[in-house]
């Protein structure tokens, strides 16, 4: 978690920071944020809550985010139903111990101590673990908990914002579970998902070829559009969950494939829909859950471990994060190369402009749970 | 499948044999097998055909069955519900395509023909696949089909027919999905069942300990019985099913492990006995199932996967015996030489003697499926 200061030592501080070489002694900071005491739905828990930082000393960095983007796991952890919780802290000048909203984000150095040595004003940093807090203005840190984004050319603060979570979820599921060769195949839900785009598009850089199942839309309009702008991603397939469960889908993905084994399925979904893609994979093939969008669970027929050697595996983006933070750091900058070389496109995101005004911006926040809408991001000024 | 005679063409192989050196004109075998025309429940479908097999010639072999034990799996393979089929034909000197019972067994070489190279008469072989039909007194197939057990001093003809599913699957999977160390913990169901009792015995002689548990028997005296009976195999602990469904079993798990983790669970049963034994699993562990006595499917919570990184994976020792041949035949030799070595006890099989006398043969089938009983196991004279 971040190390924040508490405003009542900003004094003593201050006479620290006008002795150090490398801040102003006007770097205090009005900062805001979205936090919350208790655990709760998002417009009955948040609050927009302003503090002062004082300048960064010693070991510390103040950094002004940029681009903070709003993910479903996001909502669950104020929910309080996400395993990854919050730390409530009184170090934001609050009267009461309080959590900031938010796990991704990007923020640039405004302000280091005389201890900090590998960041510098200007650095663009992301966060290098999840409970930080990116729904805010501004924070004061310890340089550990960043991780520099050296080369910011030919990226926007929104691309960089949203590459630690969903692009390097979508890259290990294909990459850690299933050694797919160039023109093999995978299946995935949710496949409109930030994940499932990502997915898509790199999957297509390495070769692989998507069967991409989507929630059935309201009109043949919108199916269509939002089939065409898969395809122009990368997609091979685009499906609908609906059709997914009809009788003569097996047959219909053997047209599709050639009868090419198809031997990974990423799940965001949950429920009967995972057995039906189980169905029609290989046998040894892995099912990769990383999301329980419809909060069902699957049941799982004994048959599918046991004689087709199914495997059912998990992945959480932050434990793997966690576990190898070298790789990580690849990942996001191979991430970043395919974006700057027009490779990879963001997700489409809603730009939430953050104001002063608290209740629209907990009403972005709020908004998110439905789900057919475009992922929001919170840019700053 | 085994490659049989058929009686028709007795008397043309007849002159053959008479010409080959190994073996005598006198070869014939009555032969008497436990077959099937159609699938359904065993005391219906099963008859006790007789057929006569002429002397081997060529690249065959006469076996004469010593020990063939009635496996679940078996039953399921009658029923039709079993992914391995039998193969029906009419190879048997029958009117109709036969199918005969039983996949596993220990057999001795009574003639071979003047093109067989790897075995001689009197030699002990057990199967190299399923679907041979073992359930007779005698068979006559090709070399391929059989491995040949060199050393059979110091283990009986039960040990030897019992070897190649129970044990294995338990060893691999004690072996193949998590890399446990000296003194870990592993928890199993079902453990009163050739597996089951496998894996106590081979995770104690490798220093793993064992979390059992078995069914609630009636009174507590057979209880305590069961209890002592596996804890003199190697159990650490034995557990009923209803415990471990209740509240505070995570808390005695805890007590009776000191806290070490859990990293593997085995499960033949399924159902919701499969999400306890999960809930109570260290971060990362494996559950790896081998079979569905419950007929229930496993209810996943997404969390688990995700969160928890569990791993559910299926063993299936056909599949995996057919891949590793090798690795097969060193396995079953281990497992011989710790039976030799008195460190690995069978399974307490009911021995049913293999008479002319149909009705009481197919009794011994029909009476597997009640599971609490001892495994049956024919015995030939």
């Amino acid at each position: 978690m971040a190390t924040l200061l508490r405003s009542r030592n900003a004094l003593s501080l201050r006479v620290f920071a006008i002795q150090s070489r490398q801040m102003s002694s006007y770097g205090y900071e009005q900062a805001q944020c979205l936090s919350f005491a208790k655990y709760g739905e998002p417009k009955e828990v948040l609050k927009l809550h302003r503090h002062s930082i004082s300048p960064a000393h010693g070991n510390l960095v103040t950094i002004k985010f940029l681009a903070s983007p709003i993910n479903p796991a996001d909502i669950n952890q104020i929910q309080g139903v996400y395993p990854s919780k919050p730390t409530f802290s009184g170090s934001i000048g609050s009267s009461e111990p309080l959590a900031v909203g938010g796990n991704e984000g990007l923020a640039e150095v405004v302000s280091v101590g005389n201890k900090v040595s590998k960041l510098r004003c200007g650095d663009w940093v992301i966060m290098n673990g999840p409970g930080f807090g990116t729904w805010r203005t501004h924070a004061q840190t310890t340089e550990d908990k960043l991780a520099p984004i050296r080369n910011h050319e030919g990226v926007t603060p929104e691309q960089v914002g949203t590459v630690s979570i969903n692009p390097l979820t979508a890259y290990r599921m294909l990459r850690d579970f299933v050694p797919l060769q160039q023109d093999e195949w995978f299946i995935q839900n949710g496949a409109n998902s930030g994940v499932g785009r990502a997915a898509i598009q790199l999957g297509k850089e390495w070769g692989y070829k998507s069967i991409n199942i989507v929630r059935q839309r309201k009109s043949e309009e919108q199916m269509a559009s939002l089939r065409e702008e898969l395809k122009t991603l990368g997609a091979d397939v685009v499906v609908t969950d609906e059709e997914v469960q009809s009788r003569d889908f097996p047959k219909r993905v053997e047209e599709l494939t050639g009868k090419a084994p198809v031997r990974l399925a990423l799940n965001c979904v949950g429920g009967p829909l995972v057995n039906f893609m189980a169905k029609m994979l290989a046998p040894g093939s892995h099912v990769v859950t990383y999301g329980a969008m419809s909060k069902q669970p699957v049941s799982l027929p004994m048959g599918l471990l046991i004689f087709k050697n199914i495997t059912f595996s998990g992945f959480w983006v932050s434990q793997w994060s966690k576990l190898h933070p070298e790789q990580r750091q690849k990942c996001i900058d191979e991430v970043l190369d395919l974006t700057r070389a027009g490779k990879f496109k963001d997700t489409p995101m809603q730009k939430v402009k953050w104001t002063g005004d608290g209740k629209s911006l907990i009403d972005a926040v709020q908004g998110t749970l439905d789900g057919f809408r475009d992922k929001s991001i919170f840019i700053f000024e």
